[in-house]
């Protein structure tokens, strides 16, 4: 019953395999290998345009580093309330920007809408020197409520981007829960809805400590080398972190460990839903759940030593669920069980 | 023939069974898990005092946090021209500082002496707000040309930093081959020396990817946790990076690892030393070794696959060899045999 | 009719006059000359307590340098949503304290309530790296809606933030005109409320272009030389800014001045509270009066050159009107008839 | 006797003229009056070119922000071991380009030669991620030596810049006293020779406190207003800054004024050199004199009330004399007698 975040979860076997497999001989440093060599082959072949990556150790400094290339330090960077970017990243996009402005906006199940993004730059006039310029759009796909932007809904914000000249960027830790949940190409929810760079997450879905930034436009990516060392986030031993990716997107594993997550978080939901005394906070749509439950169910379940944590949005006395590639039916099952019973218990 | 670097090398066998075997069971993140918290007693047992540890997948990231620690934005870094937090890091000390200015001084074989390190601070008068503030004096240890500071001489170093109410930083990458080269214990060539903050280095003598922060104060380390966060250094799944350092630091293996790659390092420049033609441009008293040959036999090297990177300092036709932990004697011998090889042809 | 802002006015006489009368003779620049060097002293009577002052040009670096002596660059800023740090200031703050996060916050008429700033830090837990650290609350005194804070209202903000270790900012761009608008001493409103730093406008009351950054605590201050230097806000001719400084408070000329502005603003409202269709945004305890007029009348009054701008908060149709040291009663009287007339010509 | 530096003096008194003139009536604030709008025009009549300009309060602002158009935060900035922007900028550059490294380099007389900068450039790959990428030269005109650049020794430099595609700044805080010593336009020793940006120094040539950041291609000019509001260095009463510069260029009276200066230090240049025991340390071209004494000369001039300052460079017992626009002769004439009367004591 452990569910407190996906990257809780162990490596995916193939790719402690890969590692494995990777430890062999001496080879050139900070990417001069050639597992590292041929990762780019590898994401165009995904993402069916040729694209720059980079490989990093962790999704707040593919985040970062992506906003870098889209934002000045004088602009705004339009996010949810919710975002991690904004509310989990000690000031992440700040530091790397050199003090860019986050602009936190409301919307429906941690979605950003194109009137709030549009209504946000409004107040910002393009040119007026007392104020940050509008910079970059940065949604996250899976988003923090575990909801997935469509095709169109990622294009009609790519559309108030583009009328404002902003940069668009997806922040995708959860990037393989949305294609598995939207079931989708990955194009069709990258650069062909306008989207100019992603952070690609792997860690959460089975790698041991590897992401990428994805520039859709090579031109956009020449600063990146440079922001990524002087951030240190090139690595010596840089086959290990480029394995981790090849193996990853080998044989689909990232789309087959997305859909068990899916798949057990949609189990979850469901015997979620119906129960009485349980409410799902948003739609589940892809490997995470928020549920509000009373109090006194909640404190029952954490003293039982159920693993989840308590958020704060959109109301108190919700918990976060979240599953993984290798959730075993059976911890679904006996968390709906202790729910039910607690429940039951308190209700009696 | 591979001696490009020790980040050429693969990772210990121990370090990846390690890897392996924490591989199981869903535990908290970003440090929340048993390994991780136990580390730092690890270190405090090694060091023979309580440290903060933190633990970065770079050493990039280790001597930049490190250094933030000790510099204000208008500070001044005290540091060797040859000193890859200045030559190499593209900028991550002022990066992390906000823009302090490092100050490269000579000094032979890649050693700071006290007193250039004294002559540049009284260039920079304390409290004149015109000129940055002397901050910190950043040493290697062992330093980027091979060679090793003995405890007086990491003394004498403080002594200054001291005087001038300056922190003082060691670039331990190297850290164990040093300790290995001196026959020391680590705490007499770090807080007992009068170091303030050590990068320690594993990723380079066996890790796959991992140094650590080692705040002898744990005052000063207090801010560390969220500069880390903020550069993208928090990774998520912390088991795999700390139980790296955990089984680094069991039954000494960093120090059997550091003391075969100085022995091989040793076999290497005994036999340079032996050859006419060859001259060792630095003492070799860790694990690299820098010899100078004529500008054909090193070319001919080249075309023969021979794995070295060619080195400006302190002479062209310079080249760097790096030993490792896994640096067979094989290779040793026969690098010496191409070497006499082509010196003969080129003579004859 | 030219109420675009209060640095739309000219120099007072009397700071022109101290002006020329320092142009005379060969000084030490950076402030080693005599009007720099007892600038302290009239501070310190001013305030009743000895504080550290330090002279700079504009409203945005006397601000952006007191915030950054009060958080770090991972810190989160508290402040009003209206505030000109968060607005109008480019992202200073977010520059000098090298990547801050601005928390803007609700509450009536421009100024902050202590529930909304706990209630923010309530949600940036102490001591969790994910999230920025509080470490500041900055109002504005008069605030940016022309209304000022009680002496208790501001003991009670420096309540929450002892409470919780944040320092406690003041933006005075307009202090003359809050303590014109209490009738209190300037000590009342500043470190007897608990004030740490206070932004010490002078510029929108008479001067050319002086501002200084006011330390309570003399500690706070020591970094402030090298911040302000490195920032390019240390002037060489040091006394023209301390002199229009010393002018400013010599025979209460400040208080003098800021009298008049507020009373001019009175008379402004006062007309205006009596005329139909023309609605008070918000109470004027200073020298700035936001005035709810239809849409038609606006655009009339601005075809007949009066000088305004238009304000988006807290309704459309509001425009902001600024009074000065020296706006004349026939101003506020030619304005008040035109208003009038074009109401009537709206209306008919 | 006074000669501490040319920042010393008073204002001139055609500009203190012209800021009464312009303390007449309301006016829109931060460049909206009509003096701040016609600056540009004056700019370009001057350099015969459409430039853009920013007016800022200080030369280490104007350096700065120039600096900030021109390197990247990974970059590196080519200047003199003897520079402003390295040794009294208190790390201003780093500020405003977010970490960028100044490499200082040697050169006779304080003027940076070609050869050292391409042999510096080499030492820095192009395209190799871990050092800093070259991105500018920055020069002084005058130098901090007192020196000038022809504009064939520029237009050398800007043949470096060109190759490597750098920047190529110039800074001009006593560009006025060049232009005066060389006898040229100010287009030949600017864009004529490849400069792209000039920070435009008056303040030590009669202003009160007025420098100008001049853009030589617009399009390098579009983020410095952004860069310049949230660095604090957007004035409000931007007309008493405009008209200072424009009361600068009217009538030639920066030439006038720094003709004046020059040949103040040309009189005291002569005199000196015809001195035993007075050596100058390089050759006076503009308006700053280095000159070698005995200490114990040195020391009876300072005890005498003598004003100038102490210098390391290149030699101790150097001291550094500054003429301004309004140095008389005769204190010319009584310093040459008061450096006689003490060489005459001690050597009898």
């Amino acid at each position: 019953m452990r569910f407190w975040s996906d990257n809780s979860a162990t490596v995916a076997p193939q790719i402690m395999a890969a590692l494995a497999e990777a430890n062999e001989g001496a080879v050139k440093s900070y990417g001069g290998d050639a597992i590292s060599e041929r990762l780019g082959e590898a994401f165009s072949r995904v993402f069916e345009k040729e694209v720059t990556v980079l490989p990093v150790a962790t999704g707040t400094a593919a985040n970062a580093l992506a906003l870098a290339l889209l934002s000045p330090s004088y602009g705004a960077i339009c996010c949810h309330r919710e975002s991690d970017i904004h509310l989990h990243a000690c000031g992440a996009p700040e530091f790397y920007t050199g003090g860019a402005k986050l602009v936190p906006l409301d919307g429906p199940h941690g979605k950003l809408e194109p009137a709030a993004v549009a209504a946000a730059i409004a107040e910002l006039p393009a040119g007026f020197v007392h104020n940050v310029q509008p910079a970059a759009i940065s949604v996250a796909q899976a988003t923090e409520c575990g909801t997935v932007y469509s095709p169109d809904e990622l294009a009609a914000l790519a559309a108030v981007a583009r009328k404002h000249k902003l940069g668009f960027h997806l922040d995708g830790a959860r990037f393989a829960n949305a294609v598995a949940g939207l079931d989708c190409s990955p194009a069709e929810i990258t650069w062909q809805a306008g989207v100019d760079v992603l952070s690609f997450g792997a860690t959460k879905n089975g790698a041991m400590g590897a992401e990428a930034v994805v520039c859709f436009d090579p031109a956009l990516g020449e600063r990146l080398g440079y922001l990524s060392k002087r951030g240190g986030h090139l690595v010596s031993k840089m086959r290990f972190l480029a394995v981790q990716l090849e193996a990853y997107l080998k044989d689909d594993l990232w789309l087959t460990n997305a859909r068990h997550a899916n798949a057990m978080a949609e189990r979850l939901a469901q015997a979620l839903a119906d129960i009485d005394g349980a409410v799902l906070a948003h739609p589940v749509q892809a490997n995470e759940i928020f549920v509000t439950l009373p109090e006194a169910v909640i404190t029952q379940l954490e003293a039982e030593g159920a693993g989840f944590y308590r958020w704060a949005y959109p109301v108190p006395n919700t918990i976060r669920l979240v599953t993984s590639f290798n959730t075993e039916p059976e911890q679904v099952d006996a968390f709906i069980e202790a729910v039910k019973r607690r429940l039951q218990t308190a209700g009696s």
